[in-house]
């Protein structure tokens, strides 16, 4: 789990009510028919412009931000560079236990290819459909939390119309039209919270899990493609270290 | 049909007219010329800057937006692998029947050619055209949607600041400055109502309707392919379940 | 003549100007410095960010958007197949006449270098060339009219910040304050109006033209190549409607 | 030197001065710590942003803007072809002299090469690195005055909101207010012009004198590849005319 | 070190606070409530929406956006050109200890590689998906400081409307409205300041010391593919030169 989202989220949240608390307390900042229009508008408008399975996977690719499947990219060159080395010298049947038993999918289905003697073309290219179909998903995923955040700005600036409209037809009393006002603000600040502290942020942290995702793939149909064609294990864990920042490449090999 | 889009414009409006309704009541918030400038002006620069046909088209976009024709990838990737294996079995030939039968105008053109004894070439050259032009048009009538909800946005904008000049030439009688601001607000308000309820979730939901026309297409297209050039139907079949999510694929091999 | 953009213009100005009659009349939004600034500084910039030539322009592309070229694909796509017809059964030379004759400088242009005998990739090359300069021209005519919309916003700004400084130093007679105010908001208005009316929508709509027009000459191209390669007519024909909405193709040959 | 900028600066400029003028006179519009946060904010953050050596390029940026190096394309086309023929007629080396005297320099090197009997994929690659590593300075230096216009902006802001709060914490004496807040929108006043009379026109005017450089050295290009490999200059000819639009093209064969 | 960045920083943030200090003097800018808001707000969404190792290399982003890395691209040609007239005249064996004693890690990579014999395939494979893989986290490094300005221009209107909430809440006493707002619009300034003078311009910084790497790397590649090919050093002079602006072009030939 990557606590900089929870610890950001926490760190946030806790700034923003505290400077409620100092000034008139928290209270006057909570208004239910307010957050009803924010919420339930945005709710509304994600739910017209996305269909329903998409909405329902809200939760989990929020899940996915702050709890990715863990990415170590140097453990899974290591086990490419195991499989290439045990091909090399015991031929690629040898593999078969290790497709049955790998655990990642994607890994799994390459080496099971490779194993039962697939072309290499043929290998290629159901790997990249599966990471192009992976990759545009994700894309439409993310983009869910980055139209939640357009459309929770509209809904705020939608309900603060609202507002400023009763507020300008009851005039007759000055002591209300500040009380009025700020009421209708707040769905203009929801619709800024809900925009700036969910939708942008976490939109953005799914596509860099995203790009984790998509290097990982990268790492293992190269490896594959690698272990098909009987490349030396140190020229496909060279290869595969060129996609890793320079200060964490280490090779097995010294 | 999909219910979602329903669901969430019932929703949105509801919670809005409610919100004005708990107010000062929905009465104020509907001023006729107000909405004649809205969207009457956004009709307007909507035949502006589209062709008329293309502004006619508008109800059929809305209508495939909410109730779009069903695309069971899965369904189709079976159909598919059937006419792989009764072309291994029985020669290309015998699918001229299912061409003829077959109700979808993208497979059946592909089908037919493919029966006819058509190059590969041009076959494939032909159906990416279809989907190359397609996604074309589509991309074109999503973006009126998305027009459609800047112009409104712009029309409320001019039609608040023609109200607020009127406005600001009339102040002798303080008590009427409300009100008037109040109504120079409703255009501004009804243009970000069409903007963010309609015409950017519209265009949202359009935009992933021609995803899924444009895969089911695709996997036609591969599908096709291989049937021509006699592939393995277990290989084919293993080639378009990549195009989907990992957990919706479903062998009928097994 | 493209009756849409004539009616949408008529109808939203009608509308605006209705507006401003039933509040307070026509005549106080009419302002000549406040025009002088909007329309003289938006033409100044178009001068300052564009050539002259380009400047110029201007009214022609105005009329290419609402009186565009009639492009019917349907009768483009037969006259191709006919000469391909033509070609096959007497020979590209037979094409001459045709050639001399043609009144589409693109077509003509093509049919004489194929009844010339030039290289199929030399043709090929010489009517890319000009498919992609000429959109790229275009391109940047369209992009005037999205300035003009850019530049005439700004302008409306900086007028309504000019005016309003001369207001704020001008406080001393309250009466005074609401004209002055109204007419600082007249440059916003006209600025909005100009990009929302004339700018983004003809900018969208000579896109459209353009798209037309980059359809017929792909028509043409990839009939030329096919007459000059001798292909069968049918396969042509079947290959051209391929471009055109399921609806609208309709086979000669049937 | 092309007049339009220059026109189109003494316009605009004249009008917006006009404006001042008719109303409190333009003294008031002219305030010299308004003038330094706007000014010396976007020079300091456009150090910060750019190199030195970009930021002092910036004159010969705007200069190459409003007086550009003179293009004549059908003069260009007409050299080509004659270097073409007299190299057909006479051999490659014949054009050694137009080499040395070519004041050209992409032409120079270009001639240079073939005369020398360079290879054509060298000569080709050559002037390609060239052409791509030119386009992309001019997008950077064009990115310059893009820039300058959004933190000019920026810069106007922040001077109004330091002003506002003066102003804010200094209500005492109600005359004041008006005049406090008319020099806080100064900044704003003056961002907003520099950054639409100076910044996005001459970043749009330095984008389409790269697309006029761009083409010039695309003819040099294709004209060197013809001559060396000694296509015909009739042909050659008919290649380089379809960059042009259609009404500019001349030929010099009739 | 490029003092560029310094000066303007400094320059910047001086004109500002000398604005300040002119007007109500610092004191009243300094408000460390609306700072939390801004400078937390944002540190806290930047942790939601990156991983924290992107957060933590921020000081080191910054560092080489002020100090980069010295670039000399004629020295870098002038060793390339050593390079390839030592291989062709001692064969490519003599740049071992070269390769050993090189600083520059890519070079070094390169020559090691070309000196042990990899493919040339080989070599640029992996020097591409190493520049590659630099300039596509280079991109994400640079958008943090892009993500950051906006977040702080998100916190600064959340705070904004904070205060403004409370301040409508408590207007009884109309001699507290005044400094109530000012300290609302301090974080919007706060937010301005982060966004406009940190956030965009180091953004824009760090893309163009991305751009200097990825000519330094490709100068590099260019370089040894030519050296291992056996290319004639004054062509692969000429050749890399094209990659500089023509006034910088030195030959070590002449």
């Amino acid at each position: 789990m990557d606590l900089a989202t929870i610890i950001g989220l926490v760190m946030t949240l806790s700034l923003l009510f505290g400077a409620m608390a100092m000034g008139v307390g928290i209270g006057p900042y909570l208004d239910v028919p307010s957050m009803l229009i924010v919420f339930g508008g945005t709710t509304g408008t994600l739910l017209i412009g996305f269909k329903m399975e998409q909405i329902k996977g809200l939760g989990s690719y929020f899940k996915i931000a702050i709890n990715p499947p863990k990415e170590d990219f140097l453990e899974l060159i290591r086990k490419m560079v195991q499989y290439s080395t045990k091909a090399r010298r015991d031929g690629i049947l040898a593999l078969e236990n290790d497709a049955n038993n790998e655990s990642n999918e994607f890994l799994k289905k390459g080496l099971s290819m490779a194993v039962d003697g697939s072309e290499p073309d043929t290998i290629r290219d159901l790997l990249e459909i599966d990471m192009d179909q992976t990759a545009s998903r994700h894309k439409t995923n993310a983009s869910i939390f980055d139209q939640m955040g357009g459309f929770a700005g509209s809904m705020g600036m939608i309900g603060t119309l609202i507002g400023l409209v009763a507020m300008l037809l009851n005039m007759a009393d000055p002591s209300a039209i500040g009380p009025a006002m700020a009421v209708a603000l707040l769905t203009t600040l929801y619709g800024a919270m809900i925009g700036n502290i969910i939708g942008a942020p976490i939109a953005n942290l799914l596509g860099i899990r995203d790009g984790d995702e998509m290097l990982a793939k990268t790492l293992i149909l190269e490896g594959i493609m690698a272990i098909q064609s009987g490349d030396n294990p140190r020229t496909l864990e060279a290869k595969l270290l060129s996609f890793l920042p320079p200060k964490e490449r280490e090779s097995q090999f010294n």
